[in-house]
């Protein structure tokens, strides 16, 4: 097995540089590390000398002699990365440069409780071992994204809204009976976070990630780095308020953008608006299945119904509204958004960045862009990758 | 003249580590480093021999050998701090561990432009250089803050409210015909957070600096450094809604937190109690000066009277509620409230309190302590010592 204890300070710094830039020559190197060329060559001789480093086929060059590109070594072992979803499971192995391996999905119930998920992804994951060929000792770091509020240093999650099952509950304690590799834990925004960083090669030091699905979180990149806050809690911007006088939340507070525009809040605009009879599309759907969903009040806006339209620009308005005072807090460059409830529609995004712009200081908005998470899907597998990969390089190899 | 620029790493780190920690015993510099006794004891000798570091008087020591502290050298010179209010200049004199060797505090109108205040400024330190007997080329570093958005990396001040004559006015290159000394700028509350940063000795890594008085503004640490944004802009709390259908801004939309609390609202709300017969004492105030200052609804409020305690619990709670949104976007430890407006009186920071943790989460909310800065008005003057030192250190003594 690799070991990291005895990395130097430039090797290590070697190993991160090239694991977030997926890839330099050796003078892209010197030049990211800021180190001489010499000493420069040296961690990397040394490291390939390890195992930890390969150097693979030449890059696309300008023209004299071909640089090679170094890349972590596949010696270093498999990457296992989980993306718990509320309905949802996803399970991929990875080489140390996030090349998936294998990818499974499912879906699944996470208030069906931690028994019953985990042993389901302990499964899958030796399904794809088995599928790749890979031991279990292979597994050399292990990343997670779970759908609720976690203490980032023991990996437990905290008062879970849709999760009550899993508080106070190792996962970490539980996937070490399989797996020596340390495992990493943490919200799935703050992880959709950590994948749009490692896509950006770290490039974009400053922005935030907002999952608009039942509820609505924030993932918060500050130089560089996920911030996760004094008590692990921040970006937790469903509770803002957008309206003192609005709808009361479970959390007793009135307005929050949550209960006034997010995934229910929508379908129940829908209901609101078919019952009142404003909307003959909405009246039909809910005549035919009962209830209506916010997919239903999107297809309805699509198909040019005026009510759904109105629904959809209003909650992305209150949400504009909410990401505007963290946009003139915080200062992002990038604001990009996810979520089960992010697609419903061109007209939704179109009222957020509206609202936002309107809402926001001129300095702040001025090289701001607001679009959808380019990973898309895929942010939670690729971050929880990251993750893993991230934290083992940081604590060299130590089990959290 | 002090040569910075052949410091080896370790070397600066320790420099860093006491300039930080205001002092520390050799046994606490290799503990905060993480450097080995031998690897810190070295850098130390190097440090004192170089005449960068001072073996001061015995620190208070639980019994055996008693340890020395360690200072930055007061061979390294002066620092020269610059503190630009709205109403205000205040100039001090520093050592390195930002003892104040002279201090000069006086009224200037800052919209009386950059050549009246700063031809004052540079009076001002030759008096209190004379004062000192203190030779220019002894300047090694200045800070300075200024109230108005400040681009970090020129030191200009972009679109400034109440300082229109400055856009675009080298301070920089204004204070280096006097002085060759690198000058570092930021907006007056980043240079308040850089001094409480540089009291809690950077140990409280995350927390907030709200600036109430005419504007409201708010400096951010994050991790342990003055966090400015993408665009330096991160703080401009003063333009977050809290009311859709409230008073309009100057900046053109409704309900800014700015124009709905700080100074001109309070006043302007003291007014209208004063004209709607709702309090003798406003209206006493109003017949004898013609005009109501937000201090004059601050003493009413003292007295008891009970239109203003409604006035200023009203700004407090909407203060208070901008404030949640910080605080459950960024999880800060401490929010530190400064600024003319904030001591109006004991009713203001109770309700500014009962706001934020009404509407905040619980876990934000956990170990939250919201007080006045403890630096006070000092905050502007040891921040901008704090900011000449530190950002000497990280740049090497290179000019900006």
């Amino acid at each position: 097995m690799v070991r990291w204890d005895d990395l130097s300070p430039a090797e290590l710094t070697v190993l991160e540089t090239i694991f977030w830039s997926a890839g330099v020559s050796r003078a892209e190197l010197a030049q990211l590390t800021d180190f001489s060329r010499s000493k420069a060559n040296a961690a990397v001789a040394a490291l390939i000398e390890r195992g930890m480093l390969d150097e693979t086929g030449p890059q696309v060059s300008s023209g004299g002699r071909r640089p090679e590109t170094l890349l972590l070594s596949r010696n270093l072992g498999v990457l296992a990365a989980i993306d718990l979803g509320a309905t949802s499971l996803d399970v991929a192995l990875m080489t140390p440069d996030l090349t998936v391996l294998a990818h499974h999905s499912e879906p699944a119930d996470v208030g069906s409780g931690p028994g019953v998920i985990l042993s389901r992804v302990r499964e899958v994951l030796r399904e794809l071992r088995a599928r790749c060929n890979i031991r279990r000792e292979e597994i050399f770091a292990i990343g997670m994204g779970a759908p609720g509020p976690v203490e980032f240093g023991s990996a437990l999650l905290v008062a879970p809204p849709i999760m009550p099952g899993w508080e106070g509950f190792s996962i970490r304690e539980y996937l070490r009976e399989e797996y020596a590799a340390p495992a990493y834990i943490d919200n799935d925004v703050n992880v959709m976070a950590m994948g749009e960083l490692w896509r950006t090669h770290r490039q974009v030091p400053n922005f935030i990630v907002v999952k608009i699905g039942t509820g609505i979180g924030c993932g918060i990149v500050c130089n560089g780095m996920i911030y996760r806050g004094a008590d692990g809690s921040a970006g937790d911007v469903g509770h803002i308020c957008v309206d003192p006088n609005g709808q009361r939340c479970h959390c007793g507070n009135q307005g929050c953008v949550e209960v006034m525009a997010a995934g229910p809040a929508i379908a129940r605009m829908g209901t609101e608006a078919a019952q009142a009879g404003q909307s003959q599309m909405l009246a039909d759907v809910l005549a035919d299945k009962g209830v209506i969903t916010p997919e239903e009040v999107g297809q309805a806006s699509r198909s040019g119904d005026n009510a759904a339209n109105a629904i959809i620009k209003l909650a992305g308005t209150l949400i504009g509204q909410m990401l505007a005072s963290a946009v003139n807090f915080f200062n992002p460059s990038q604001v990009f958004i996810c979520g089960g409830i992010s697609r419903i529609g061109p007209l939704f995004l179109a009222a957020i960045r509206q609202s936002v712009y309107h809402r926001s200081l001129a300095l702040s908005t001025r090289h701001l862009e607001i679009q959808y998470a380019p990973l898309g899907e895929r942010a939670g597998i690729i971050g929880a990758g990251a993750l893993a990969l991230h934290e083992t390089l940081r604590n060299r190899g130590r089990l959290p």
